[in-house]
């Protein structure tokens, strides 16, 4: 039993994936605005980059079945834009915590998910999304600011625990409806466990208790 | 006499181009994260995108030289940043024709300037900023608000007439120091009056009298 016995529908699971990783790039292109220096600017628009490019991989897809990306996106704009509006963060590190923890979670979820896309598309997909993220700027920053403040690590532990949960919810309304059913809940439970152990991971490496 | 005899600083040029369009991708992610729909939104992400691959391309260069693009880039932010913010715009479409007037004069610019570069650099760089800027979705929103609404229409004129000032005088502060002499002036001369020629069809495209 995996996750990809669960198949999502193609254009559901583009038109989502698409707007999750367009506002992936918004969010760090405020990163890269309010970067305190040169240095960690230029760095974090590498990450706002390589989101853009997955992003318009995404929309490649669409295109390349004959669908329009806006139309295939608008379902999930008011959920995902929700999502991204209570994830912005108080400040600058909130931020860039998001960006690398939401950031990951969403691109593993997806690319799990993709396991249940047919053979032509799902390779292609999952490949795309597990580029690189060129998050070693956002974990630079964030490793170096949590040594050297106490207190802001305590807030960003806090953080990191609020932003998994509303994470997963998103996650948890991106699997196909099928899913609410009790049997289902059984296939999906594994991902999950493995998408946060996940998270646990990149959380510990930050030295932030998860 | 023109422009390619004022040999600009390999440097100094790679900088402040860099640093020019990594400030060109900023107002696009802007005008991204607030566009009134999906599908301009997406149209815009291209242009963003664009913009980053520019400003990536020419960071490049600066590693290439063996140099840090953080520190080449340092001498330019203040003048380009208090440009960016005076040039953002009381709304979206005063956003909008900011990024396609001042991202079009300074691309047209720079071209103009990387004639003065050593041959092992200067077309390359003349290539990389002569890419398209995918701004044909700004074109097109800004034609349609403006047929739409002469009051905007009259309101945007006006907005263009003072970004090419701000744009020119940024361009006029990136010419070589040894420019200021008058004879030097008399070769930049000529090089801005197609400049804003260039300026003035782009203006005359959107049905704006400059």
């Amino acid at each position: 039993m995996d996750i990809s016995s669960l198949a999502p529908d193609v254009q559901h699971f583009l038109g989502q994936a698409a707007y999750s990783e367009l506002g992936e790039f918004e969010a760090l292109a405020r990163a890269v605005a309010t970067a305190p220096n040169l240095a960690v600017k230029e760095g974090l628009s590498s990450a706002a980059g390589r989101a853009l490019s997955k992003h318009h991989g995404l929309i490649t897809e669409i295109r390349r079945r004959d669908h329009d990306p806006a139309t295939e996106m608008a379902p999930f704009v008011t959920g995902l834009d929700e999502f991204r509006s209570k994830t912005s963060g108080a400040d600058w590190h909130e931020l860039l915590l998001s960006c690398y923890l939401a950031g990951g979670l969403l691109d593993d979820f997806f690319i799990r998910l993709s396991d249940g896309l047919p053979r032509d598309i799902g390779p292609r997909v999952a490949q795309l999304l597990g580029e690189d993220s060129g998050t070693d700027v956002l974990v630079h920053e964030l490793q170096t600011a949590i040594e050297n403040d106490t207190a802001l690590g305590s807030r960003l532990a806090m953080w990191g625990r609020r932003l998994v949960g509303d994470t997963l919810l998103v996650a948890r309304s991106a699997m196909p409806a099928a899913c609410s059913a009790a049997a289902a809940e059984a296939r999906i439970e594994p991902v999950f466990t493995e998408l946060i152990a996940a998270h646990t991971r990149r959380m510990d490496g930050l030295g932030l208790t998860a």
